[in-house]
């Protein structure tokens, strides 16, 4: 089934405790799409500017993404300059929106029977743009981001009354809430429109919290659902790694015939399959080399790390 | 099999945002035995003032734990005053050592065949005399804390050469090893002589690192383990959950036949499992009316939070 992406195509400048990369391929659409692109048909919707170089695209299209709907505009591409000290926290050092600044998505007409639509972490008044012109998405997920939680709220809010599944990070979670303890603000986000939360917890895993009914949850107070990640050695670059989180997540819910519990379970192990990936090299590189071979090894990894033998 | 455990019987005041208890049954000792009591024999050496009631030791003999070990002493109990705001961290306001400042731990004669050991977050210089004289323990556990990592590392080190299995949490673990990723920290304790190490991450649950070939770990990067934790609605009162993970692991270890990987695996759930009922009321209260068959309801939670389809 095709899923389409709608978000950033972007050059970013990232400092580590492992190095530094001046200018490589980054945002959030092309970390979702690479990561999606092992378990189903990717599109990608986004505007890049004429600094896209022919080489970055083949990084999307030699995995079988279809760029069609990156749009060329004139001016240079989003770019953004962060840094590192704790992994789990960058500090921006520059933000160039460039061709962002004036964007209006349009869905090319060949997208619009995608069945499964993500809004990548992006400005959610254009976020809602897509939206609407996606009204036949069977499935829509979406990110977000403490700056859009804080200063766009009311442009946030019509965003989440549309989505099935939000994913966002623990801190996300608390300011959107405002509320610390995690199922208390997971209880009361669902309130505000997503039937799923997926909240991620860096290096602890992702926990998701289900609305009645949604994804056959059961009952007022549905048991969440608890994905690890594997204890990770070095973690050259975290760039990416919930968006990867999140296509893998998406990408094979989008492969399954049918969108049960079972299916959002293993999609949810995918998910921290594919950050964990992410975060092994600058920007996409780990992404180039992978092979689904790869993936499903890792996947037995992680559904060993918290087995019991029935 | 018999399980003695080395640590304080003491007196709590407790704040939390939930409320406040003035003085409360408290201590390492009590919170681990109450908890290992629901899954084998437990036995205390610990001290106590002439202020410790008939009916606080009987909340510890109701639940089958033998108090012989419990030394009462002229003067007044171990006092703790803390306070929670965040309720991963409580700030000390008030220490009063009293009958622990002269204690010399002796191991009543009728106890020196205990199988299992635990020793309780304590001075270690009193853990290293208590191992002395339990020589013949097959199996030995122990908890510190910052304070001891700080002040007392010199005593604390013969200690941990002596344990098979050391408990500690996240900060604990990364200002021992002097590094802050997980892994590398691990393998840094592991090399300072604990043949397993078990990392508590709060609401996270809980990752254990095996040194080669211990509890059946093969190769030098024998994969970890992760227990899960339940995400809670309301936390009463954290004190003791620590204590009560490890009572919960190490109880249920000692009552199976082998010491094998998957016993530990189901031992390191059901230490979630009781952390996560300890923190349900103040003190020692939630222990008090909690039932085997609570627990085994709660574990099959646990088991299904993470588990995926084969």
């Amino acid at each position: 089934m095709s899923l389409l992406v709608f978000g950033t195509v972007a050059y970013d400048g990232i400092t580590t405790p492992s190095g530094s990369v001046d200018r490589v391929l980054g945002g959030a659409a092309t970390h979702f799409a690479l990561a999606a692109s092992f378990f189903t048909d990717v599109r990608i919707v986004s505007v890049v500017g004429e600094d896209f170089s022919a080489e970055d695209e083949a990084v999307l299209t030699a995995r079988g993404i279809d760029t069609a709907g990156i749009e060329r505009a004139a001016g240079k591409s989003f770019f953004w300059r962060g840094e590192y000290e704790d992994l789990n926290q960058a500090t921006t050092l520059d933000t160039q929106l460039n061709v962002l600044a004036t964007f209006a998505p349009k869905i090319p007409p060949q997208y619009l029977d995608s069945d499964f639509l993500f809004l990548a972490n992006i400005d959610p008044a254009l976020q809602l743009q897509v939206r609407r012109q996606m009204a036949a998405a069977r499935l829509v997920c979406g990110d977000t981001m403490n700056y859009w939680i804080g200063a766009h709220r009311a442009n946030l809010q019509p965003v989440l009354r549309e989505l099935d599944v939000l994913l966002i990070n623990d801190g996300e979670a608390k300011m959107l809430a405002g509320e610390t303890n995690l199922v208390l603000a997971a209880n009361r986000i669902l309130a505000m429109g997503p039937r799923a939360l997926i909240i991620k917890h860096g290096e602890f895993g992702a926990t998701a919290f289900f609305g009645e009914g949604s994804f056959g949850a059961a009952g007022t107070n549905a048991l969440p659902f608890r994905a690890p990640a594997l204890p990770l050695r070095e973690v050259v670059d975290p760039t990416g790694a919930g968006d990867s989180f999140a296509g893998g997540f998406y990408g094979y819910l989008a492969s399954q015939p049918q969108l049960t519990a079972a299916a959002f379970r293993t999609a949810m192990f995918y998910g921290s399959v594919m950050g964990s990936f992410a975060v092994e090299k600058f920007g996409t590189e780990r992404m180039q080399t992978l092979t689904r071979q790869q993936i499903d090894a890792r996947f037995q990894l992680f559904r060993e790390l918290t087995h019991l033998e029935p």
